[in-house]
């Protein structure tokens, strides 16, 4: 495995992968890597010869409130979880190599970006959607892996994909949990010990809300306002409780297909999680 | 040469031209070709293999008072032209087959898109940088070629490859001009046969304030205060007249380098020139 962080070097060696005719996969992550990056990165090794996984925290993606600061970092542990996982190239910038002075170019997926995380987090898809595509322009990898904890993210990358004509096949991946049901985050370790023993409930009662749909109930406010009265029981503070289409277009009537989606702050860690309905 | 109005079969030729090594060029164009974008094809043909011209007349960088339904087309004359170029590859895309449905990503590059045109028509350089990025994505040419009478385009564009690491290098060319100075524009041809004939004046004074520079005037609000009332007694219209630095920084006082920009208006058709101080 080469670790680089530099663009120049990285270019410089994907090249002699690409003289081998290798297909070359890009996991992007913000590191303090989980057992969903993990799945991640085991899919692309199975579909692609040369994985890239880089390794970034990206400040444009968070709000001045948020946790860029508090945001778990642990560089020594991501290696050695890629040495494991077959990584061909780890890539990890400094800040000054993504952002140089000067930088002031945006990009903005306009509607996928109204709504659930985007009305929370003021300006963080077009964080996302930057940075997403510089990582898409210095890799040019076959594939890139994203996982579906981030759906609206996910659908993002996949509309910007689309619309720039990016040369770049995106895949999502499921959602990998802990067996307790808690979607893996990274913030997940920020939780303290009493939060940590509290967040599984969020899935838990997501799946209530789904049985509620199976016992024959299909109006949307009232699945969410039982499921958000047992949330807020349990101390959750719900940022949003909602049920849209797969174009993330509200429903009122429930459909099979249609998903769940949740934010909420335990501890003051902001943790999201999606279901599909079925 | 092919005439091509897909990305998809755009893309299986290009796939053709790189299997055999082609170092491949674009030249993106409104149509209505002239002897400026001639000279950006003769560059590319000198530089590449296989060069790729675009037809394609934007509509999302017109604002809503602006001449799109007028914006001059001969596409048979454009063919011929493309023809006797050598072009390899003439791209004719409609609009739905770049904007479909839904389409909804924008690219703006902040600074650059300030001032001087970007003040004049809001929206234009975000319609700018998005569209060339689309086609950079269609095409991934080694080498693009714009020429410097759009100089903020330029500009522009060079920054959001930049800043977003797009793997394309960008070449600026020289302004082509009729034989009476008057910068080869598709707008001319919308000109009055009498507006036609005041026209080449802007080049004629602002060459006349770089004349004034050479004299030791070296305030910039006097050089331009005097062309100003020049161009006003021939009835043209300005939009803006401006000494700028190559970074677009104003400049009170002139210094070899710096460029002059003008943007006017002649019946009705808004022409735009540059001139570097020397």
């Amino acid at each position: 495995m080469k670790i680089i962080n530099t663009i120049d070097s990285l270019r410089y060696e994907l090249k002699l992968k690409r003289e081998q005719k290798s297909l070359v996969s890009l996991v992007p992550t913000m590191g303090f890597l989980h057992d969903g990056h993990i799945s991640l990165m085991k899919k692309a090794k199975e579909e692609t010869d040369t994985l890239v996984v880089s390794i970034f925290v990206n400040p444009i993606q968070f709000g001045p409130n948020e946790d860029l600061d508090r945001y778990p970092r642990d560089l020594e542990g991501d290696v050695k979880k890629c040495l494991e996982n077959g990584v061909d190239i780890l890539f990890i910038p400094n800040i000054s190599e993504i952002y140089p002075k000067n930088f002031q170019t945006v990009i903005s997926v306009k509607e996928v970006s109204k709504g659930l995380c985007g009305d929370s987090r003021v300006g963080h898809f077009d964080g996302v959607a930057t940075v997403v595509c510089k990582l898409f322009m210095m890799v040019l990898p076959d594939i890139a892996f994203f996982g579906k904890k981030d759906y609206q993210q996910l659908l993002l990358i996949e509309k910007m994909v689309e619309d720039l004509n990016i040369p770049i096949k995106v895949k999502g991946c499921e959602i990998v949990r802990e067996l307790d049901g808690l979607a893996m985050s990274s913030r997940n370790r920020n939780l303290t010990p009493k939060g940590r023993e509290i967040a599984p409930n969020l899935q838990k009662f997501m799946k209530m809300g789904v049985q509620l749909y199976s016992n024959g109930e299909n109006r949307a406010s009232i699945i969410i306002s039982t499921i958000k009265k047992e949330l807020e029981n349990l101390d959750f503070k719900i940022d949003y409780l909602e049920i849209r289409d797969k174009n993330l277009k509200i429903v009122e009537n429930l459909s099979q297909g249609d998903i769940m989606f949740a934010a909420v702050f335990l501890d003051n860690v902001r943790l999201i999680d999606n279901l599909e309905i079925f």
